[in-house]
């Protein structure tokens, strides 16, 4: 079967090559005269199963090394062993190609179908991610050895549908700002058993008694009259303690208490905030539904980063959603899962 | 009961203090006359519970805020709370005070005994904790709500006993540098099987074929003249791809397997290295016993990393170990769990 390495990437194959691999296996797109366009990474993966010789004279070492990259051929080739018709995703091949660098079909359809299982994008566990390229495509994660980890980004909410309003709390709450925290020395019981506001002084057991306020909860409960100490004065002391990220997450905070879910400290995980989407009260409470990294507007991920977060939540049984935020302007939410193909 | 608050910071009690608070309860140090120093912390503990009503005029709160510190405060309280007799670490009062808040003792002992339980180092999440003050000492993490998460340190070998010597490797295989891998095209069966370097270009289900390796291995089996590319342009690509951080991981990588410990990607759960401790071949693959995380020597912690990284490993039941490095001279591994006391 003669096979050409043509000036603009594309492998050109002639014989039975669109039966053989496009209609029943789905690689590549059909050209006139029953001739078939493989892209490199389709042909590199017809050289290592050897249903194709070589291209010009190239076998399937020469091929991968000269004319087709490693990361995509070992994503693809995984897919592939997983049952999945798939495309490369160029420009007149798909629909979409933006951001990705496969298209992979649910299983059972192909390229001549239009559903799309996932749209994944292809990258070494060095490359940097921009956050805000993220939110519709799967990363396919290739590791220093070769191993692959599917990580799927979705955009999504600030979530919750339970929290209660702070409009039944009383006002004018006595508090004082000690250090990096706020203590209210003699607050309401409806502040922490039906509000969730602050932890107890005298530990989980505690029946009543002093509430430690983190600074976030303090800012948002002065902001609306429930406590005594004043806004601005929480607000320079987080911005004292913690810089920008103070912003970023008391917006964050705030975003989701009136979304209706309730953040908490989320440092026993590692993260920002552990958050309870629906909650009804201290005496009833199950286990917190997201964790949540606030991360500024213009981050950029470390592919090892998002695997140790992920990793972690997954484990929890906890989603991961990463806040993104320049403090100023809007929250975009990110939802990041590991995903078994 | 007189409770006074001294110059030097002790608070100093008579009446029946030393009886009811020193023999019975191992609060303090006794002074001349059955009289009793107190440590703010153990003041604050003894306001709190209302077996002191007053330091001077001050009640719980104003001693609080004034004379003693919230965070040693909340951890005292809580190591009393599970039953333990614990004294604040000040010269004088216990043995080695050194990079310690507290001393716990073992329970049913106290302050009159030599036993040592746990040496307790207290801090905000919000605190920066150098990497080389750590090893003996359990950290008392207080998050900015005020919930506890104890981390126990300890100095740790690199570690292992069971896996095989390079000297039974062939040398000069066949392997070629190809982007940030190496790839062996025809690599002996021992390589992968017996040695476990690498992870094979055609996945988990391949049955030998190409081996991928990473730059730390192929830079390990170079040195050992078991592949034929140079040392020294394996190790530039590590560098130009990694910078510093690459002759960190070659020092810890290569440590461990002459320590008899296999190192692979920890890329899964976010580490460095995934280690087995006990390795006989690949057919016979427990889980790995170890997560690694190199770090330069001078590094400092921010505890909600260490509490992610302790966490995670906590959850697929592996140690967290770091690797202190400055890549030049030797290596410190410190071991971090999470502690329940």
């Amino acid at each position: 079967m003669d096979a050409t390495l043509r000036d603009d990437g594309v492998v050109e194959v002639g014989d039975d090559a669109r039966q053989r691999f496009y209609d029943s296996r789905g690689y590549g797109r059909p050209l006139s005269g029953n001739r078939l366009a493989l892209a490199p990474v389709e042909a590199a993966h017809l050289l290592w199963r050897g249903d194709l010789d070589a291209v010009d004279d190239m076998g399937f070492e020469a091929f991968l090394t000269d004319a087709a990259d490693l990361l995509p051929f070992a994503v693809y080739r995984d897919l592939r062993e997983r049952g999945f018709y798939l495309s490369p995703a160029r420009e007149d091949w798909v629909a979409d190609p933006t951001g990705a660098d496969l298209v992979v079909f649910p299983r059972g359809m192909g390229p001549w179908d239009d559903d799309v299982a996932y749209r994944i994008r292809v990258c070494g566990e060095r490359e940097t991610v921009p956050a805000e390229s993220l939110g519709d495509v799967t990363l396919a994660v290739v590791d220093e050895e070769g191993e692959l980890t599917y990580l799927d980004t979705e955009r999504t909410t600030a979530g919750g549908d339970a929290a209660p309003s702070t409009a039944d709390l009383p006002e004018g709450v006595g508090a004082s700002l000690e250090a990096d925290r706020v203590i209210a020395w003699d607050p309401p019981a409806a502040l922490y058993e039906a509000a969730f506001f602050g932890q107890r002084l005298g530990g989980r057991n505690a029946d009543g008694g002093p509430l430690q306020l983190s600074l976030v909860e303090a800012a948002y409960l002065s902001r609306r009259g429930v406590i005594d100490v004043a806004e601005s004065v929480v607000v320079a002391r987080g911005r004292e303690v913690e810089g920008d990220r103070f912003d970023r997450r008391l917006r964050a905070y705030a975003a989701m208490r009136t979304a209706g879910s309730i953040p908490k400290s989320g440092f026993k995980f590692g993260a920002d905030f552990r958050c309870y989407d629906a909650f009804s009260g201290i005496d009833d409470m199950g286990h917190s539904d997201r964790l949540v990294r606030v991360v500024p507007a213009d981050h950029t991920f470390l592919p090892r980063d998002l695997s140790l977060d992920v990793r972690l939540a997954g484990g929890v049984r906890k989603r991961m959603v990463f806040a993104l935020t320049d403090a100023t302007h809007g929250i975009d939410w990110l939802s990041v899962g590991r995903l078994t193909p």
